[in-house]
């Protein structure tokens, strides 16, 4: 009967050696769904499925709890919130903010994220904030769980069942509905006019088609996994949006490879980490061509001009420029930059699962980790 | 010419190899001289050296920038302004902060905080924040610093001139006048009565005298750090306001020791960290007896049960508790742990300082580091 089991687990896979494989490359798909959900394509406006249970006009701030990857989604989303909406955002480890006796508005919403539904912090989170009076929407891709049962509103996120235990079309899923919020936040509160929201709305339709472009730096990627497999610790450094990418993609390498290595916003790297940068140590930059990369190429160049292994993930013509200094380049395809986070996950996450299968390591079920932390 | 700089650097070290040492040694006696400047010792009351330039009770929220070490100061006071004034804090990264436009009240205040008062990034989130009408109070060590000029109000630290490259006592002196800022913004706002304000500047006033007691640890330290010195990662954790202290405890041994350091939220341990946790990595677990010990406690035994090198630092009970499992334990003198946060401090630096020093290092002028980062 096991067997019977495992068979049925292979045949789930595809032609793919793991569940994560799989699920990397399901994104372009299970993003344009989940955009599907709450996007009215044609007319280029969102159209929530669900009623706000808070009219974003209202508010005066947002709060956002997760844990592990739905948290650094949440990280992400602060900076489209504070964009597009000018609503001011408090992104809150999950574990943190339910011991903190934070104090927030009764008329307020909080935003509480899980893959599961069921993550135990989060819960507790969203009955923290319930408790001051706070409406509750859950961004969840499980729609029967305890989150959805107890939120006012479930912003479901279309990814399908996720196997692997490192979490990956889930977050993309995460970021396209906060995508979707964001602009709708916006238009209530007259940040956006229904043009700006016509572009971003055409630039997020846009994601999927480039998710799948980006998937094709798998064979680069196949080849710098053979040199990240023989390290001990790598840095991954980003400005803006791509900060979250970085703590990400460092969070993905860790669970699955075991290599320790350790996101930072990239302008932090001179209080600190740059006395880590010598010649083994990989520095992966997350540099797509937004309004800080002039700020981040000159992280870069600190990290070359002290004989660091630069590896850059950006546009062709970044990596023309870097072709000196970079031991190697990924590149993404060109577009503007406001939902690049979306697209520079899927080499992110390249990275990780190929690292860990050079390495000989189990991809979908890593040591000590388990896929829905359901206990605190 | 050289040589004479040189002695005389020398005897301003005092009895000490390193600045480091001593700056780290001076903090009972500069942390008073801090908190007395903030603080009626006689009556129990803050006496705020200056005028607020707003007032506290009209405040909806509390912006709070900074670079490294300061932003980590910024960190934990988010906990103190939370629980003792029912204000909402936003810490910033002052790199992220003044690229991103964020939104904020006109009539709000930003506290910048920089040991140099030059911090460039720092510099740049003062002007951008006092741009959009906030006003400005600046935490800084040197007085006549540009930060000084441009604030509103200064809050100065009494810390005197840091020579180490490695923050120590202008840390702890910042999280003096937080503290102080706190209380009195409690007051301010109506959260504190005046007898629990009498019983938290009590505790307050006790700080120095437990910090005198901590540098006791040191010797132990210097055996830990024997061990510490082999290996080439460490895990730092810790929950509530020991979070912005484990993340310190690894910077401090990542700049000085170039040992791959990083801190996590202990809650997050479950969701990723725990993948690395081998036979190999210490786990320094920073456990004052506060609310949230018990979870730290079930934390540690996580660490424990999958083989971890578990290194707490706690009080005499705690050790006992875990005298079988932790391969370490640096005890710290049992307290109300409401400002744990600076007593803890102390074996946080020595464990960094005497790594450095037992691998060779030049703890007071490590790699690639610069004392102020006046530069982007």
């Amino acid at each position: 009967r096991i067997r019977t089991q495992a068979s049925a687990f292979l045949i789930d896979k595809g032609n793919h050696r793991h569940f994560m494989a799989k699920e990397i490359h399901e994104q372009p798909e299970v993003v344009g769904r989940t955009l599907g959900h709450y996007l009215d394509m044609s007319s280029g406006h969102v159209a929530l499925p669900f009623e706000l249970p808070v009219d974003p006009a209202t508010l005066s701030r947002l709060t956002i709890c997760g844990c592990g990857t739905a948290y650094f989604s949440a990280l992400m989303a602060k900076y489209w919130f504070e964009r597009f909406a000018r609503l001011p955002v408090d992104v809150e480890i999950a574990s943190e903010f339910r011991y903190r006796d934070p104090p927030l508005d009764p008329s307020g919403l909080t935003i509480v994220v899980s893959q599961s539904g069921e993550t135990a912090d989060t819960l507790a989170a969203l009955r923290c904030a319930k408790g001051k009076g706070q409406k509750i929407l859950a961004i969840v891709n499980v729609a029967s769980s305890t989150m959805s049962r107890e939120a006012d509103v479930v912003a479901p996120t279309l990814a399908g069942p996720e196997i692997g235990v490192a979490s990956t079309k889930a977050f993309t899923c995460q970021l396209a509905v906060f995508a979707a919020l964001a602009l709708a936040f916006g238009r209530a509160r007259g940040v956006l006019g229904a043009k700006e929201e016509a572009r971003l709305i055409g630039e997020l339709m846009a994601v999927p088609g480039l998710m799948a472009q980006a998937l094709k730096c798998e064979s680069a990627i196949e080849g710098l996994a053979r040199e990240i497999g023989k390290v001990r610790d790598v840095l991954y450094l980003g400005r803006g949006a791509a900060y979250p990418l970085a703590l990400e993609g460092a969070l993905k390498l860790k669970e699955i490879s075991y290599i320790h290595a350790e996101g930072y916003a990239a302008g932090e790297l001179k209080h600190g980490p740059i006395a880590l940068i010598d010649g083994d140590m990989p520095v992966i930059v997350i540099a797509p061509k937004d309004a800080v990369l002039e700020k981040t190429i000159s992280n870069m160049q600190e990290v070359a001009a002290r004989g660091g292994r630069l590896i850059l993930i950006g546009d062709e013509n970044l990596a023309r420029d870097f072709a000196g200094e970079a031991e190697a380049s990924i590149i993404m395809p060109e577009f503007p930059a406001d939902f690049a986070g979306m697209v520079y996950a899927i080499p992110i996450q390249l990275i990780a699962y190929h690292t860990a299968v050079v390495m000989g390591k189990d991809a979908d079920q890593p040591r000590n980790l388990a896929k829905s932390v359901t206990v605190e």
